[in-house]
């Protein structure tokens, strides 16, 4: 940099770097010396617009700088042409073009919208530094020269080393017998798209377009095993374009995880078959978002997926059958970069593909995924991230130490096993509350915001009618059914009552609880009970292995991440204890944590180092060999707990009085059901 | 190293690399330690047999060593086995188990047989000292643990670092559904094939084999336009396993690179058309060597292209329409790495190509092979490499600077545009005598070892009569035709001696001479002398722009490449001044030297890194611009030459004796001829 201390400072927001240029320096070319990202694809031409910056005035009195609008150049020649045939919005300078006179705050936005084309406000609203792994480059190239007999390729390498500083560039074969004419068509002045993901491997050209190319496109894909979400994302604004969800066609050949490695290991094709069925699924949900965000398959040129282990597998045509069984072996774990076709996607034919690493056997590249996302690994507080499928991924730490592990669920949480329960769809019953005297029930059902108490309730839900019990139905009413003395600490549903209540009715030898009395009755019986509390009971305990190897008795923060974690009320999930005790202002629904988490390492190259190194480091407890994971499962029969206080819950609602220690009142079943080995996962 | 001055001293042949070494260390760290290349598959565990040496008994004066058996250790109970289930030839050891125990001169065998299979000698007697791209690495995988999730394929990774030093190694997309088996099939021990050619790219696994895989193949192949060249050889040993050829099939789109360049301009199928058919050729010379090698195709792991630069354009699917006219751009020149796939080759599916660099527009990759071959880069003497064929490659250079250029020759050294020319083929005169006396001539044709004049001559050319004149046997008639005073300095037809001899005949306004009188009549008119005199003067033109770049007026050594120049009689070419004046002994055919030079590229990787070195600093000379050209080529009409003597061939033979400086008789055509641009080329 040279600067001396009389030069200019400069302050780049939001990153807060800072550093003294000459003046006369441009704006960009400080940004680039300090490492702050802005994105340029015609290289300081001041045509494509990317490389916006805004000014901010005023006394910046913590930083002690008095940044001032007649501290930046005036505008230019170049950038009032721009102005005027492109449109630069109020306030927004081409850092490329604006030159630093004096002490500046400049602030880079992250939403330039620089095309006409309408983006839709991300899903969930988060601003993602970019640097992404495919640059849009810009270049003259200098035409061929009878003397000079290097050819036009190599001219293009030569260009792009002399005029973005990228050395050894490697050409994609497909471009081969192209570039000859795109290099015409464009009269020697075209756009390369260069991915330069990691460092320590050399950049390599993946597309060529004639003159000024300015968009790129990415998308980011979850591959859950119920539902598929990918999202399309110009890599130069950062900004989601469309986004869509389908389910997974894999559902056919199974309905969990285990079903369908069995499927594999009974059907010498069925793992081709499961393989080119996600791949057909992720071809239309590319069609679906190129036709939202009207561009076209071969402007996409990076992608990046996440997926449980063996959904994982599945895409990458692996098969899956170790992870049925111990040791749960991944035939692979680390990052992976690759050609998108080898993976059959047709995008742009140089178009690359990024897969995030797995944690572990039974922790994916989806719970890497919400783990970058949230970030525990970036904070200073004990975060626990929770999702809860079939197979519960549980990630516990801060910046000094993160711990990962699964638990085997099962898939109680999502409706299944319970007798009345169902997936969580239009007619199930979501929100449930009883009255603690007369023990009547009032429930709401997804597709209508009426209680079932309230007028109008019959004729909203005319249509679908009341179908069954979801997941989060389920944890609210049996939680209900805690706080209210219907069932006990121990999970009996408790037959005295029935005196009180025509509610509770004698079923064999246990009683049930009747939810809804008529077409169809719904009925929560004492083996549903039973299946929810070994669900909770395995989450907790896997935990609370966790927090034992940290050492702690409580945590910071809770994020529940997934479908099951939007729709579940924290305190309910504490009622029953599934989760530890917290602040319940603490506890948050993360959403979709994966497919962010994809999404931002479709947008920075960063974050993929971030999130390799993390995982690296992450230490995996393996629950099946670990000797307190029993003991742990016991205690946590008991609702929320035998052994732990849940004091944070205590001071938000009344919880019944803890009963005198005792042996379990129904002798049955408290040991973690493990049949077979590991259970099916999400 | 850490050795001491007391250290035995080791000295490794023929490379002549030494150091000192502590006692006890094996032969093969010493060789690695030192950069010695031997070959190693097991990695240490005397298991591959690849890594044998012998030690040089005795006292080595010039390099103070005294060598002798006991100063290397006896063999082990390792070595004693493989000796015993392998066999180990009388006097070899295994470097990997032999430990030095004393100074010791070693020799590391280039010709290694570990296998019993059956190799043929190579076709030009070259040993190429092996340093390939693709190595084969035993390695012992852990298996999997619970405890430590790594990936199968992440733990074959760290395997490779630890066991091979090869750290970063990315894995080829083919693998990922497959190495999950193999590491199970070799009960976690398998062979990796890791690709690892250029320093600055990250090492890539393209093969993984169950348990040890002692074997890994590579092709080499020159893609004339006329004919295809291929050779099988061993990665391991370096042996060449089979060869193969066949006609270049573009053959039937046009017979010179011209007429095919045309025939892209004219056919919007034509450039995929051609592709295909070489491809094609391409694949069925891959079945025949792997047939007579007795291997599989996916054994091949490398393979090497060269190419002219219309050859090389066209197989990689590239328009060469660029090439037929100034500037002649190159799509591409540099050298590349590929995937085979990415080219349709059929091999191993993680097979790598390597194409060699192209020197300029007309200079292709098979002159940057042959310059790999023969080396003028690597030597004092000023070396002048010419690959005559429809347009002349000319190298010229020395170790310390290296001109190339092209000369527009046109195809009458090939037989064509000369009245009784034909192809080299049975039945072809090759050979011709002129008595200076009589002028009666005698000749050979191809296929018979007999002359004309010998008995038993008519009965040996009865089956394939005597149908035409091949290219070496039309220099020699002319220069005969020149020695024998038939023709002038001039080349003239000397119309004088129609009096001495029948065989001289008037023809319209000139003359010709009667090579055969009858069942064919061949006769060599005064356009075919002109037609030779015009190439020859092309050729001579071009090699005298480049000695003025170096400032010299001879050259130490001449290498005439491909079929033209194993055919001719340096002698001849000599008389006719197609070449400068030089010792006879120091002109020499070098045969298929571009096919060889691929093949030094195939077995060795630095090979490939100094050519493309070379490459860049060989100064690429244009013909068509240079001033002198036009003077070189008028004084290049006369027969040797108008200005230049021949002072070294005529200690040889008696030439003719110089007329004075006069201007040329025929007044005709004496300027290079250049319809639309270059001439069609080889």
């Amino acid at each position: 940099m040279n600067a001396s201390a009389s030069d200019p400072l400069v302050l780049f927001m939001p990153s807060g770097k800072r550093g003294r240029f000459a003046k006369g320096t441009p704006v960009l070319d400080a940004a680039r010396q300090l490492g702050v990202y802005v994105e340029s694809v015609c290289g300081g031409r001041a045509t494509c617009g990317r490389c916006q910056i805004e000014v901010q005035t005023g006394r910046f009195a913590k930083h002690n700088i008095t940044s001032l609008d007649t501290n930046i150049s005036p505008k230019g020649p170049k950038e009032e042409r721009f102005e005027r045939v492109r449109t630069l919005p109020e306030g927004r300078r081409l850092s490329c073009s604006a030159t630093i006179e004096g002490d500046l705050v400049v602030d880079v936005p992250q939403d330039a919208i620089v095309n006409a084309q309408t983006v839709r406000k991300d899903a969930d609203d988060r601003l993602i530094e970019r640097n992404p792994a495919v640059h849009m480059c810009f270049v003259e190239v200098e035409p061929p020269d009878m003397e000079k007999p290097l050819g036009d390729l190599d001219r293009l390498r030569v260009a792009l080393a002399d005029q973005w500083g990228m050395h050894g560039v490697q050409i994609d074969p497909w471009l081969l017998p192209i570039a000859q004419q795109v290099l015409r068509d464009g009269a020697w002045q075209v756009t390369a798209a260069v991915h330069h993901d990691c460092e320590r491997a050399l950049p390599r050209l993946i597309a060529l377009y004639p003159g000024l190319k300015n968009e790129a496109y990415g998308i980011a894909c979850d591959i859950g095993s119920t539902t598929v979400a990918l999202h399309l994302s110009s890599l130069l604004s950062g900004r989601t374009i469309a986004s869509a969800g389908a389910s997974n066609p894999q559902i056919r050949f199974g309905e969990d995880l285990m079903s369908r490695v069995s499927y594999v290991m009974m059907n010498p094709e069925g793992r081709a078959a499961m393989t080119d069925a996600v791949r057909a699924a992720i071809s239309k949900l590319i069609d679906e978002v190129c036709e939202k965000g009207e561009i076209e398959r071969r402007d996409i040129l990076d992608s990046v997926f996440v997926g449980n282990p063996v959904m994982h597998h599945l895409f990458l045509g692996i098969d899956p059958t170790p992870l049925g069984g111990a040791p749960f072996a991944l035939a692979v774990s680390g990052a992976l970069t690759l050609p998108a076709r080898d993976l059959g996607l047709d995008l742009n034919p140089g178009a690359r593909t990024y897969i995030l690493p797995c944690i572990a056997g039974h922790v994916g590249a989806d719970a890497a995924a919400a783990t970058l996302c949230e970030g525990p690994h970036r904070q200073e507080e004990m975060m626990l991230l929770v999702d809860v499928g079939t197979n519960a991924e549980i990630v516990l730490g801060n910046a000094r130490r993160t711990l990962a592990a699964s638990s085997p669920t099962g898939p109680a949480f999502e409706g299944a096993e319970i007798s009345c329960g169902q997936r969580a769809a239009p007619g199930a019953i979501e929100r449930v509350r009883i009255d603690r005297q007369t023990l009547e029930p009032r429930f709401r059902v997804i597709g209508s915001e009426l209680w079932s108490d309230e007028p109008g309730f019959a004729e909203a839900v005319a249509r679908t009618g009341v179908t069954g019990v979801c997941g989060s139905g389920i944890i609210e009413v049996i939680a209900e059914m805690y706080l209210s003395g219907i069932i006990t600490e121990d999970g009996v549903i408790d037959g005295a009552l029935a005196e009180r209540s025509p509610r509770i009715v004698a079923e064999n030898r246990t009683f049930s609880y009747v939810l809804k009395d008529q077409g169809p009755r719904l009925t929560i019986n004492q083996t549903d009970v039973r299946a929810i509390q070994l669900a909770k009971a395995a989450l907790y305990a896997g935990i609370k292995l966790l927090m034992d190897k940290h050492q702690i008795d409580t945590v910071d923060r809770i994020g529940l991440a997934g479908a099951f974690g939007s729709f579940i009320d924290p305190q309910y999930a504490m009622v029953l204890g599934l989760i530890p005790d917290c602040d319940l202002d603490a506890v948050k629904a993360v959403g979709n944590a994966a497919g962010t988490g994809a999404r931002m390492a479709l947008l920075n190259r960063g974050h993929r180092r971030e999130i390799e190194d993390t995982v690296t480091r992450i230490e995996k407890i393996e629950t099946a060999v670990e000797a307190k994971f029993q003991e742990h499962f016991v205690n946590a029969m008991a609702l929320p707990n035998k052994v732990d206080a849940f004091p944070r819950l205590a001071a938000t609602l009344t919880l019944p009085p803890r009963q005198a220690d005792q042996s379990d009142a129904s002798g049955a079943s408290t040991a973690p059901r493990r049949r077979g080995g590991r259970r099916n996962r999400r």
